[in-house]
């Protein structure tokens, strides 16, 4: 039984939330301004906004030595739509692996939306967690708590294929902005 | 009624001369080292290898004028599997508008394994063939001859889009080099 912190109580907290314990596992769910209230969760899920992402990590670095970190952001440049924010050859999850070198930081959830997240399926599909990271237990215990929610889990590589996952990210959400697909549609991963 | 000329008598190349073909419009296939056979097609799809274009576009500018042309690229660093050979904030396609000022170049095809073209499918969806570029006219005369051969065609927006379809291209064929999908699977874009 794994026990989960989710900081963010957006749609994808929410949703994330909803997977987690539809797998039997246990979850705390914290909002994104609360500096108080220790995580406790083995696994700490990141369910902010990138543009929130620094200060969470500044102020519970400490608390978060040791643990599973899991970014789910799509740094995404929503003034112009027309790319990332993060430097070409780097990734947001790159950039949190640096700030916080005590915790195991992996990049999920980012490249599937909310909708398919408590839906379990995108079109005909299982919907698919994409994990990447340096951390292959880190990554394994994700996926376990993934699929014991019901959907697949699928190791996308090493922390250097975060930078493919935010393309991923930004090129499904810059499709759904443009009314090419819908929110609750998006990238299916057949095996 | 279209005339589309292919370079490149691979997998990919005979896949999409296929397409073409189903949709009752007519393929000119020329092999990647023929020099002498002029492109008679108003659309060309270069369907060699990355390190094979930039020759062809040396040796072929001049007949490429004003033609649509066709990138399928996915410029992987075979060495090391781990990054792209392209500029981290450019792309292939971008290198080959460079050296085609006068032709209408755009990214398609390079998302879609040869085998879900030839399927029509992937998964249970549709196979869907992602284009990028800036000319609008160039995109829909592809689309159009997509949809003919009985595939989904989805505009992904402006030739900087080129960028994120080489990293899904690169990302899908780390998954399959590293058996998390098959050749006959990957990315299905569920609208």
């Amino acid at each position: 039984m794994a026990h989960v912190s989710i900081i963010g109580t957006g749609s994808m907290g929410s949703a994330i939330a909803e997977v987690v314990g539809r797998g039997g596992n246990t979850v705390e769910l914290l909002g994104s301004g609360d500096g108080a209230t220790p995580v406790t969760g083995d696994v700490v899920v990141l369910a902010v906004p990138y543009g929130a992402v620094a200060d969470i990590v500044a102020r519970r670095a400490e608390q978060l030595a040791g643990k599973v970190v899991v970014d789910i952001t799509n740094p995404v440049d929503f003034a112009t739509f027309d790319s990332l924010v993060v430097p070409a050859d780097g990734s947001a999850t790159a950039e949190i692996a640096a700030a916080l070198p005590g915790s195991r930081v992996v990049k999920a959830f980012n490249t599937t939306f909310a909708a398919t997240l408590t839906a379990g399926t995108v079109g005909g599909e299982p919907t698919t967690v994409l994990i990447a990271g340096d951390d292959a237990e880190a990554k394994a215990a994700l996926a376990g708590i993934v699929t014991a929610g019901g959907l697949r889990a699928v190791d996308a590589g090493s922390l250097r294929r975060a930078r493919e996952l935010e393309a991923l990210g930004f090129l499904q959400i810059s499709l759904a902005a443009g009314e090419k697909i819908a929110w609750t549609g998006g990238f299916a991963v057949v095996p």
